[in-house]
């Protein structure tokens, strides 16, 4: 495995090891994986999230379960079935594991695990290239406006994390970011803080850190501000879910940052692997189904008090309900072009169909 | 003074309390003012906000002044100039101020505090007055959506806090949602978080439920989904500060609410006394200055721990510099509406300047 940083790291007893994504930024601790079990708990309690990071683990997991029980393939199976239930919707969680049971079915019992781990090494690596091809046209994108506009940083919005603890090993969003810093372009990140799971001041903060990237971290009620201020040159954001008509579902927030741009001429990009795609979705804003999630991400919040304890705290009066939608659909009007490890396509149905043709 | 809710009281001695609005909604603590170095503390330490609450304290700190020196013009004048500097960018604060001032040099010694103590309560009323005014404007608004509309409730989004906690009775923008529930008008509130300081959460959410509304708290980054899954009515918020030609100055992510009802044709009012229009400045956009606050605000919350302690908490990782924006410009062309107490008023130059044409 390559990548300066990833989210997973195979050990040398062939353990797997995953940065606990639950107490980042305020803790940096690996947490080993050695059975199939431990797997499902890591994925289901969301010590890893994001969804390219989600599949690895998966994939690694029925090593995991190959490992244990030297290779039964009934054993196996049944255990590719409870990392399948470990994030029911998580596609490329579904699509990794089947991949991986595909291999387990096509090979002996003696050569099983081995096979195993080099499909889930594979997995991974495969992942790496779709990002630096994603890094690579979009950084084109990121190259062209530093060499249009005036002097100072090429200023990028994002929302939310996609960076290399999401998709390794440089993520989707953040994929044309770090490629463009190696080529040495002067940037500088707006971080949306990202409510109410606080991905971006939590993850898209301590990772542009890491590289050394300059950014800011602002409330997601900033960024409208921002553009209409000329302080943003252009936003790119990941992507859960893609329909064939470019409607792009993505973590909640993203629609309105998606409105300021375009209400402010401002391009507004979409990083994602072809993965992302769900051509079986023709409309994205009438049919993407929009996950609610348990009213307590709203009502408390995680941070370090002055002694540098991890404290869980709540911010809503006592008897007040919240609701917690974790995405939203913008719509491919809103949409400038969806950056993919093929190029960048226009988000409208024909030109998705040109461009993944072979996939439908 | 009436209302059934009020954010300061005189005592029966004259001095005067305030709710603590820095602690609210996790602990209800009243602060007792005598002086007017206390006032200018509690106005300076926020522990009184809001335009009309930070004016109506204000001119009681003039009277409590002039308590303190028995009427001696020149030490009020003194102490009438701290009160100006506690929150330099208050315009209600030096509009109440000044008025008090005038009152203090056309009386005698000996009924000066007298007098200054009923005009200060005088201001207060006067608040009231054009709160209920706007209730009732508001209110109309919202009997025809309920009268036009479906079964259910009339479900309202706001921004930040423009209740009781920032203008006696009823505040700007919540005082229609009061005229309607005291109409019977059956009601939702989607209330916007409010990051970076919360008003939403912590004080909107607390009057709403203080008043039995039915509400719930949401990421301000929600709004949009909703109204694309029509989800939401109308949305009514505050105003900061009003332009000539009806851009709204607003607490910061305004905006992106205006942007997301006009994208789905929903209708947007903003509530204000017509002492918020500051008429000399022509383009809100363009020209209002927007005050950027400590970045604390943005990298710290405050909450109560599981033992029910107040505790702040660092939320973005040290070494990622935030900006906090503390406010934004909504432009006349997203906003539906202005409810003010001489009635609803269309947000451009020459409806505003026919219904408010005495002011100029």
């Amino acid at each position: 495995m390559r990548g300066e940083y990833r989210a997973l790291r195979l050990e040398s007893d062939g353990d797997l090891a995953v940065l606990d994504q639950r107490i980042l930024p305020f803790e940096e601790s690996w947490v080993r994986i050695g059975t199939a079990r431990e797997c499902v708990e890591a994925i289901s309690n969301m010590t890893v999230r994001g969804a390219g990071v989600i599949g690895d683990v998966a994939a690694f997991g029925v090593y995991l379960a190959s490992r244990e029980c030297n290779g039964d393939l009934a054993s196996i199976e049944r255990s590719a079935e409870a990392i399948r239930r470990a994030r029911p919707t998580a596609v490329n969680l579904m699509w990794a594991v089947d991949r991986m049971v595909r291999v387990a079915r096509e090979c002996g019992a003696t050569e099983r695990t081995g096979r195993l781990k080099e499909e889930a090494i594979a997995i991974c690596d495969e992942d790496a290239a779709r990002s630096r091809d994603i890094g690579r046209h979009g950084a084109d994108l990121i190259e062209k406006i530093a060499e249009s506009g005036g002097k100072g940083p090429v200023r990028i919005l994002t929302h939310c994390n996609a960076g290399w603890l999401a998709i390794v090993d440089d993520g989707s969003a953040l994929a044309p970011v770090y490629e463009a810093a190696r080529r040495g372009i002067d940037l500088h990140l707006w971080v949306d803080e990202t409510r109410p799971r606080n991905q971006g001041a939590n993850l898209t903060a301590w990772e542009l850190q890491k590289s050394a990237i300059p950014h800011t971290v602002i409330a997601d009620n900033t960024g409208g501000h921002l553009m209409q201020r000329g302080m943003v040159d252009l936003c790119i954001t990941g992507a859960d879910r893609v329909s064939r008509n470019g409607d792009v579902a993505n973590k909640i927030g993203t629609y309105l940052k998606a409105l300021a741009a375009a209400d402010n001429g401002l391009p507004f990009y979409v990083a994602l692997p072809a993965s992302t795609f769900d051509f079986a979705i023709d409309d994205g804003v009438k049919e993407i189904p929009i996950e609610e999630r348990g009213e307590e991400e709203v009502t408390f919040i995680r941070g370090v008090d002055a002694e540098g304890s991890i404290r869980r705290v709540r911010i809503v009066p006592e008897g007040s309900p919240a609701l917690n939608v974790g995405f939203d659909v913008t719509p491919s009007r809103l949409v400038t072009g969806l950056i993919t490890e093929r190029g960048v396509c226009r988000a409208d149905r024909e030109a998705i169909e040109r461009m993944f043709g072979d996939l439908l």
